[in-house]
């Protein structure tokens, strides 16, 4: 059993409504330190596989055919025994 | 200048539907490997302090009133430079 924490979060230069309203708000709360938020995606899957290579083809196809819309997002991964 | 990594998650125990729903699709697409799915926020905060300790209390604070429900949400969070 493999377990992959994947990061989805918009490509640098995508508009982050989410990001802004967070850091609208934290700044309204008294966190005047706050320079930038970005809100993305954590996905964790677990997977039935055993070997690693495999866990890592098989969550790369998943992030391209349905995780991450590679217009706007960026996606990264580790696996985890 | 740190950036901080902050993961919300449901609680285990707690139903995360949108899991369920990615799971099902992921089956769909034929990835029948796939034993459970999580859906989860990942929110990424840079914050103008030096101090890491500074830091880490201030990422808590914001976690504990703004970013997380505690009643069904745990949070976890990485620091870096």
């Amino acid at each position: 059993m493999i377990n992959a924490r994947i990061h989805v979060r918009f490509k640098s230069g995508v508009l982050d409504p989410q990001g802004t309203a967070v850091k609208g708000a934290l700044k309204q709360l008294g966190f005047e330190n706050v320079v930038d938020v970005r809100v993305g995606k954590l996905i964790e899957v677990k997977l039935n596989v055993e070997d690693e290579k495999d866990a890592k083809d098989e969550i790369k196809s998943m992030c391209e055919k349905l995780l991450a819309n590679p217009v706007i997002e960026d996606y990264s991964f580790e696996l985890s025994v």
